[in-house]
């Protein structure tokens, strides 16, 4: 995952692909679904009864961010907001219409994979916006066409309170395989630890200090939506944004203890690394300090002196044999001693 | 314990065990108290005087949440986070009735045994709702079915009270716990610590982490209830919110405490690890640098040149010892200087 | 200083001490002053002018807890929170009386010795709960005997004031031992620190923990009580409250700036283990690397090769010792410029 | 960079240069341009209709700022803090106008250069302040010039805006600029640390912090612009502060995610620098502990006693040479099941 | 510098120096200016027009205290605060009167040098009390003397403002030094550290410590008269406290950034020392693990065994010398494979 954008594939080439704007529009007796591919076959009135769900894929074509922004009557700030796929998640009530930009997450290649979704939930109608055509709405897209259910009867609100918790939702799919990671990074610290170790340490760290950045100005802005205070979400519907904060709190918070668990396991990694460290440092020592002094005698009995009285005894060598055998045994006492060995 | 659920036991096994709901039905004067162990059995009317108390023992049955949640009305959004046992502890205001998500915990195998438990406090009655039928509550029932107390002549609201209390008077125990294995493993870190100890100190962390996910959540839920917003607590049970605020705020701030602590505790671990090395190191070099520089004049002495005058010296081999002795004096000496023995 | 309690003297043994209960009741012009040692013996009645001070010593007995309560009117909360010597420090506001819960600390043993004090303040009288009997209020005694004063003039609020300044008094003489403390070991740090230093510090560090834990919860509650709110306490005392304020938050920064230092000790402790470990190796690798060479060229000179043209020659004996000596010499030139000797 | 300042050319030399006032006078319909380099020069009369905008280029010439100051009414402390370049970003509303410091960042010969540039808005004229001729302003003069367009048609709020919105783009600029260094720095850390990394990443930090220095002040100056309590910025325009809010805030929490980010690449460092250490010990131990056994077997048949029967036996030689290769395999062996080899 | 106190000479010694109260009565037209030495003769009366500045060096004295007190009217509790010179910075509010006590600090022997100075505003004075002689309020004496200009025109609450800003603007001369300390060291960490080194470190982020405690309350009461809720100081004069705001906020924001710079050269400091231990290991490594195989074969051609055909080959020699040769080399291209040479 690269420092800057969590989505490397958004580069030059998906530029050419087409746009398409899908329009759902329905009321609790009718659905009426409709697909452009080429931006200027798209024309929208909105003025009718029911609720219309325009859903763009492609924010690269600022023609047709234009052209949808002038059906519904968007502003150009946010537009200008929707075709910059890198914006901090964030929620904007320009009062005719709420404007929320957020990280729709999956999990991915790396630990997950990134795209930003533009939601606009104004009087009748939701627009969304994202660059690539796979996300996590084809639910509602489904239970949308399947008729019955409290989606099709609600209004614009419900829909747009849909879309949020289906992202919300994708957020614990990511968490999920962090915390498996975690539990895996966790057994080889304790099992085996190497410098690859490490480097998975540092990366999840890292990965985690990305998904908080998502995580913690959505948690902000669904607490703002949660308060109610736009006429445009119902007093019914409130109570389902309060149980999206509830989840977004809650990834927020698992997050923040996936990260104190990362710091314990990195104090884990760097202690044990400290460990082989001491058990490295006592085998030297015990065999060095061992053999030291008995190389000693062997070299004073190498000595090519003349008068050595020792030397022609008969007794010399055992002698000497035996004494190197006593320095060893008093040494090895004293490491036991010492818990060395 | 596991990273994503305390719970394990929750898993598919228990499934497939009875549900148990029983109804505790009173007033001052009188007691009832029935049992439903068939989900289809379970019928209730709410409308009389007195309180009544639900306690339903597995909430894998949505079959029978739905059956109560209908009898008292309770909004579907309730009834999921009341199925879903992993809920972060929370209190919601439905307007008609209160919902309060809360952990029970218990002394268990690792350090605790965690549970979800539910209340819901409406007009007339009290809603509990657990998985596993042991918890915390049996001092409850027989207060109330001893008759006299204030348990009895009051409302729902101080049976909810009474509820909130027994469980975070479990948390109590649960603390205490934590003390007594925080003190063990200071001794431990203290007197005789190996790779072992990281181990538990590092699992007594992760286990505070969660300990602490459980409690901040609930602190926060209780103080809404304290603030006395809602009209379901009457004037003269809101003091009893405050004390069992009080309590909460107390095991958050020793969990703090303990946090303290046991950083406090690695720091001494890190540190002696590498107190140890420092010791290691002295025997090494201490043993090394004075043997090293006799070895080499024992060396010296073993080359065959042809001409060495010391060799055929009468006093050569006795002088050469004593060179060896006046440099190990020497050495002992810098060292005694230097304090390392 | 245990983890659990701060007084391990609190335990069963002094269950059996008596109980003493002391009413002062004065107004400006006179001074009355009955002790009760037989809890069966307490009579009090509140109705008349000027103040009355009721000291109660020893609250393990509950039945004279609930005589004074009962005598002044107090809640069935309030009176268990008295007799739970582990209460956090606190304050509540039952309309008709203030209920405080202090530590009062004093120099002791270990760091400090810790107390619990309950001071209840109601319409005309104040009570103040402590289990054992001596405490920090023996001036006050004195002063309201003297008779002349403010504070035999003014309400209890002054009275109440004049304690809780006392108690805070107290907590200036603890953080100067601490000062002293932690002087004595940053000089032991710098000039000669053992593993017993480490304990040292991490036995300070977790006092002020303790310490902390009293003075935060502290803060707060007096913070309250200087906010006016209660009308048990007059304008002109208020201002009173404030200085006691100040003082509080005084000890509380205190303790954080010597958190704060002792940090910084630990850091100069362990930084300083490491300067040693250089140290150690330094003369350990000066030291050996000299002497491996000679030792080498030595153990050449001793091969017992029938074909050494070297060993023969006249001058072989002399330039090998040369050789060596040239060795040496680079070698301490190499450690002199690498700055190790 | 320097500590104090980061802009070390804004010292005495600079102050010979001559100071250029520009003045743009532009309504819908017209626009005129005059540059005074002359301060006595500088005439102006802010009475007529449109919008001017007055440019300041070096404000060492207190007596420029004076006249500056005096043709539009500024308070005196607020001619101090223009002159005073070390100002730390802020606003404030003196009621007729409002006063903003901030610095002026861009990519530099360190990781950037800055300058304080102070804007003043007033009821029909917008001033701007800076020390040095280059700036970020050049595309909204030609915008200016450019004519047609928001910028021409709306008032002096509008113009303010985009000055502030042209400052804080530059700031991404910078970032950019730090996410480069940082991932080389990361790289770097991951492949070939040296000592030179270590300084690398200090210097970042530092940068980071004075970097940050900048950030939050604006931040919190944007933010009170956006709150919309000043008459002075009118109503359809508080919605682009709203955006250069949000902008300001990305660029705070970048910088915060970079901070994380580079404390995470100390932590590998020098978590890198102690794995360097471990291979060296196990490089060393392996060696030693082999040959120092090998060495006194070879020591011990190097004495010269008189009487060894192991010499003189013809098979003597082989079974030496035998017995080290057994001791040299049971090491290797040792070492491979420790993991060293 | 002293952990309790900044200001040793503070002691007893200084109780004998002769107390002086400089007495400032001046209107736009006149300046009077008394001194008394001797507390007895002091008389004042503060019921004439014009501003009253009355300075008081030499705190120890209550009796002058007293009577400086009664002469204005200020409350014992705030006099108790004016003798006790080890105050926490803060502000109170008497309603008659404002009473701030701040540390003036000023570069000395250690990082500063650090007093206590007392400020009184009242209607139609100012008294300002400190220990020692020497002051920062020179400037001010001699505008006041010099007569024209806004300090002699505006009432007390400018007079109060202007000392108050001299006393701000001494913290940021003691900041510079800072500065200069924190670069030095900087450069000695870098360049040449050693263990003084982290003494310096240690003692600046003490005094760091200790400087913060100054500056953090004050900013704190400065915020509090900016608020402007005291009809003490006049609309026209809250501007000015809101620059001496700002430039405390600066100075509290320079503390901040330079605790985070120290901490930042620690940890360059901890690194390099283990950069150097590094170092110093390879050298013994690379030393150690070339010659131990040499001095190995060497030695086993020193050992006497009868039978050793090598011995007695006239290639022996040579063949054993190339033989370490090629160790020796084999070793050294090893290393440099490491890239530890």
């Amino acid at each position: 995952m690269s420092l800057h954008d969590d989505q490397v594939t958004g580069g030059a080439a998906p530029r050419s692909r087409p746009v398409t704007v899908t329009v759902i529009d329905y009321d609790e007796s009718r659905l009426e679904e409709r697909t452009y591919t080429l931006p200027g076959e798209f024309r929208l009135s909105v003025l009718h009864e029911g609720v219309i769900w325009i859903d763009v894929d492609g924010v690269h074509d600022t023609g047709v961010i234009q052209a949808v922004g002038d059906a519904v009557g968007i502003h150009p700030l946010t537009l200008e907001d929707i075709a910059n796929t890198r914006q901090r998640p964030k929620i904007e009530d320009y009062g005719d219409y709420l404007y929320v930009a957020v990280r729709m997450l999956a999990p991915g290649d790396g630990e997950f994979h990134s795209e930003q979704v533009s939601l606009v939930l104004g009087r009748g109608y939701v627009v969304s916006f994202q660059e690539h055509p796979g996300d996590v709405f084809e639910r509602i897209r489904e239970r949308l066409r399947a008729g019955a259910g409290r989606l099709r009867s609600v209004g614009p609100d419900y829909l747009f309170y849909a879309l949020l918790d289906a992202i919300v939702d994708g957020y614990f799919s990511v968490i999920e395989v962090f915390g498996e990671r975690i539990e895996a990074v966790e057994e080889e610290v304790v099992a085996d630890p190497d410098r690859g170790t490490l480097q998975v340490i540092y990366a999840l760290k890292r990965s985690l200090i990305a998904l908080r950045r998502s995580v913690w100005p959505l948690r902000e802005a669904v607490a703002q939506l949660e308060r109610g205070e736009s006429p445009l979400i119902g007093e019914q519907t409130l109570v389902y944004f309060r149980d999206v904060y509830d989840h977004t709190i809650e990834v927020a918070e698992t997050v923040e203890t996936y990260r104190d668990t990362m710091s314990g396991i990195l104090d884990v990694y760097l202690s044990s690394q400290s460990s082989r460290m001491n058990e490295i440092m006592k085998v030297l020592t015990v065999i060095a300090t061992i053999f030291i002094p008995l190389t000693f005698i062997a070299g004073v009995y190498g000595m090519n002196f003349a008068y050595m009285p020792e030397i022609s005894h008969p007794w010399g060598y055992p002698a000497a044999l035996a004494s190197m055998a006593v320095v060893a045994v008093a040494m090895l006492l004293y490491f036991r001693k010492k818990g060395w060995i």
